[in-house]
């Protein structure tokens, strides 16, 4: 592999920051403020980092013009460090190209349309009627189902599986064992032959661009219509997503998240981890869920809500604050009940 | 494909309706209220699509006689329109028919049984002695490991994992990446070497007639003996249950809900998502769990739970309203106690 | 198969045990006191069992000096009955020997390094620069990335996914299904283009010695450095663990915990089931958390925590008590107000 090299100069170029030092030091790669080299760029965005920073052996740094001072050292002053940073570690480390053609292993329906510069890696399944985008990976093991559409750029890792008729739009990323499309979790109960009768799931999933969803994720397809993932929203690993769920774009889903059947989900919303939201509600644009919180209500827009039942974010902390000074609180009202009855003795008569 | 399409006549003889409307109207589908066109039944079944149903355009719907009217509407009455509209959509949605037979990639050991009528697509692995019977259909991937046995139209999606002995009744669904069999989480610290030992997990899992269980979602083997899935009950996406666990028949276990090790569960319990149950605990027949509980003690048949360490419903949600006033309280406890001192310090001569 | 068999006085010398009864009697196999015939030997390590064990038809069983005596039973008495009950299950049950060598459908790239006694199964995808070592298993399906590297005797099960440059020490098992590498969760918002900009996941997964990983779990690559799991740490299924975790020697992490970005964890420490711990907080050496805590803090060496917002366990304990109370304790106050009130009227002049 060729070293990439580029000098600060030129970095500073590309982001459109501003240098303090040397603009032709040559920058060899990018790492964070404790392990980068002396040939390497890092970045600073936080007091969080201040004694990393101070400490740092990186040729130069992306910061704010409000950042310690470093004698000697060489900085890019920039907005955002942490996205130009981003930028410049993208560009320094680009997704390896993986080869167009179909590995000989995989097996593609002849009814199926796989684009030719798309790569199709060892034991791919392509089922009839579906498509494959220009230069989408599908590394090994991936199942593509009957119908299903992938547009351009779609990187799917090992094992991701699509069931028949989801629809993919451009620049979607699935990670490893993501399972898009299985049927949603819906049953009737037949009271005379006393059994579950399932009810047929027969909606697709629907994913928009740029969408990025985790190892092991599972949206489920809609009973009818469509599951829908809004554009650019992103998806960490081991989220379950119920039927017919609809959620907006620039959402930022965390680990370990479940969202039941036909909720309803608007743009910027931010859900931690292991959130739950229960079927049927309506949750506004950008609505922030603290951790855990269990979500049982329709929250307006703009909320931020914590805890179980999903308090208001500050009266959750209000109530966590009392809660650790409840089992003194009833000891208390206690005293203050004999002494009241003292009282009340004496002003019988 | 060839058109699939019905009289209402003969769709309200299918399950045993009385129509209003015109009999020899022609049915090509069913979908939704709010989806379906003029050629398509839909079905009414709560008060919660009332306004889907006054603007449907669907030719007919299945309703409960008290449905609120529509003029020139066809309805066909039904005691459970979602009962008999899941049985009207499986006969115009059968599930697709796959050939017979094994595929030239799958990998099945001399010393397997396949039926003839089975279908094992690409790179389906069965190991020794593992039986799979008539009909099953195992999709791209599936691993049968060694004496494994499936009883008849057993569906296995892409992936899904069945190690060895694990048993199968009929008619068992396993959605893509379901993992049965693997180890139960059993070990004993040894003091002199410091370390956890693993305790061999020795015993299977079996699973009985008509069960379903989502994608994703992991049945440990037992430690000894058996982890048991009772007839009719349905899994859903992303759930945990450990070595020994007992479930009883038609169950309901939703979204990512963890069933620590040697629970036993009744029959007809429904688990709602992320419930959480602590080891060895015994619940009763038709006990329900509110999303999110953590069931920390034995239930009793038919109680309804909820909230951490699951308390009654009834006392939950008292407590969730008591919850909120608490910040209050404590300061209403306060004032008390300040008003009191002055009655008592005049009290004092 | 070759029936394996002891004598009572061989199993006592393998664990250093003291015989009661008939060295020369003959054990076919292991069992636990329910499940065990005239031939087996079984164990009795907790009073939980005293039912099992005065029923048991076992024809041995191993206990300390004080368990209740059975008459004409054969004991062997050792200090930890557990721990000597699985390494005599291991010895009778020990894990199958799989024949070195690599399945013709395997995809091996030539520039990776199988080791000769190593065997990999069906479909086996091995990438550029990997390392396998001696002894190693890898079922049908595994992916191993570029670079990735396995010490000896890891055992992958069917489909764990091994992204590039993923270190595995010795005798590492990864349940099917595990997914180790996928990218982290870090995104930075673009105002001005209006997106989520990935930050570039650059780091890897190191795995020391003796780890056991759980089907479908999900641990992610460093954004830089390294994500850690520490010697004879085990871990249970799906659980996931967030980009730049470091997990010490020892831990045991069971079912479904999610644990965010740049979390350390000492050694020893217990998390059990569902529980979540928020990004960047320090847990100390043998911290044990109960089932669904949510940690939002730092937690010291040795603390034991429990519930939302991890209270210390003790004070959770006194807490759970006291919200059953809350409601009533509202009523309560409410009429000491009225009564106080009553008190301050004959007061007033």
């Amino acid at each position: 592999m060729k070293a990439f090299s580029k000098t600060l100069g030129e970095i500073a170029q590309f982001i459109g920051g501003k240098i303090e030092g040397e603009a032709q030091a040559q920058v060899k790669g990018v790492a964070n403020l404790e392990s980068a080299d002396q040939t390497q760029l890092s970045y600073f965005a936080s007091p969080r980092y201040k004694k990393a920073l101070l400490s740092t052996r990186a040729l130069a740094v992306l910061a704010r013009e409000n950042a310690p001072p470093i004698e000697g050292m060489n900085w890019i002053r920039v907005a955002n460090p942490t996205l130009a940073f981003a930028q410049v570690a993208h560009w320094f480390n680009p997704r390896p190209q993986w080869p167009p053609g179909i590995d000989a292993s995989a097996r593609v329906h002849p009814e199926a349309q796989i684009h030719p510069s798309a790569c199709l890696m060892a034991n791919v399944f392509v089922d009839k009627g579906a498509v494959v985008g220009a230069r989408c990976v599908l590394f090994p093991g991936v199942f593509i189902g009957e119908g299903a559409k992938l547009g351009e750029e779609c990187w799917l890792y090992p094992h991701v599986v699509l069931r028949e008729g989801v629809l993919l739009a451009d620049r979607v990323t699935l990670h490893a064992g993501a399972i898009i499309g299985a049927d949603g979790f819906g049953y009737v109960f037949d009271v005379e032959q006393k059994k579950h009768t399932k009810i047929p799931q027969l909606g697709i999933v629907r994913i928009e661009d740029d969408v990025e969803i985790g190892a092991g994720s599972c949206i489920d397809r809609a009973t009818h219509g469509e599951t829908l993932i809004g554009r650019g929203t992103k998806i960490d690993n081991l989220v379950q997503i119920g039927h017919n769920v609809r959620i907006g774009p620039l959402g930022l889903i965390c680990g370990q998240v479940g969202i039941a059947g036909s909720v309803t989900i608007g743009e910027g919303v931010v859900l931690a981890g292991q959130v739950g939201i229960a079927d049927h509600l309506s949750i506004g644009n950008r609505v922030i869920a603290s951790a855990q919180s269990g979500i049982a209500r329709n929250v307006e827009d703009g909320a931020l809500v914590s805890g179980f039942n999903a308090f208001r974010h500050a009266d959750w902390l209000k109530f966590m604050l009392s809660a650790h000074k409840l089992p003194e609180l009833l000891k208390e009202v206690n005293r203050l009940k004999r002494r009241l009855e003292e009282l009340e003795k004496k002003e019988l008569p």
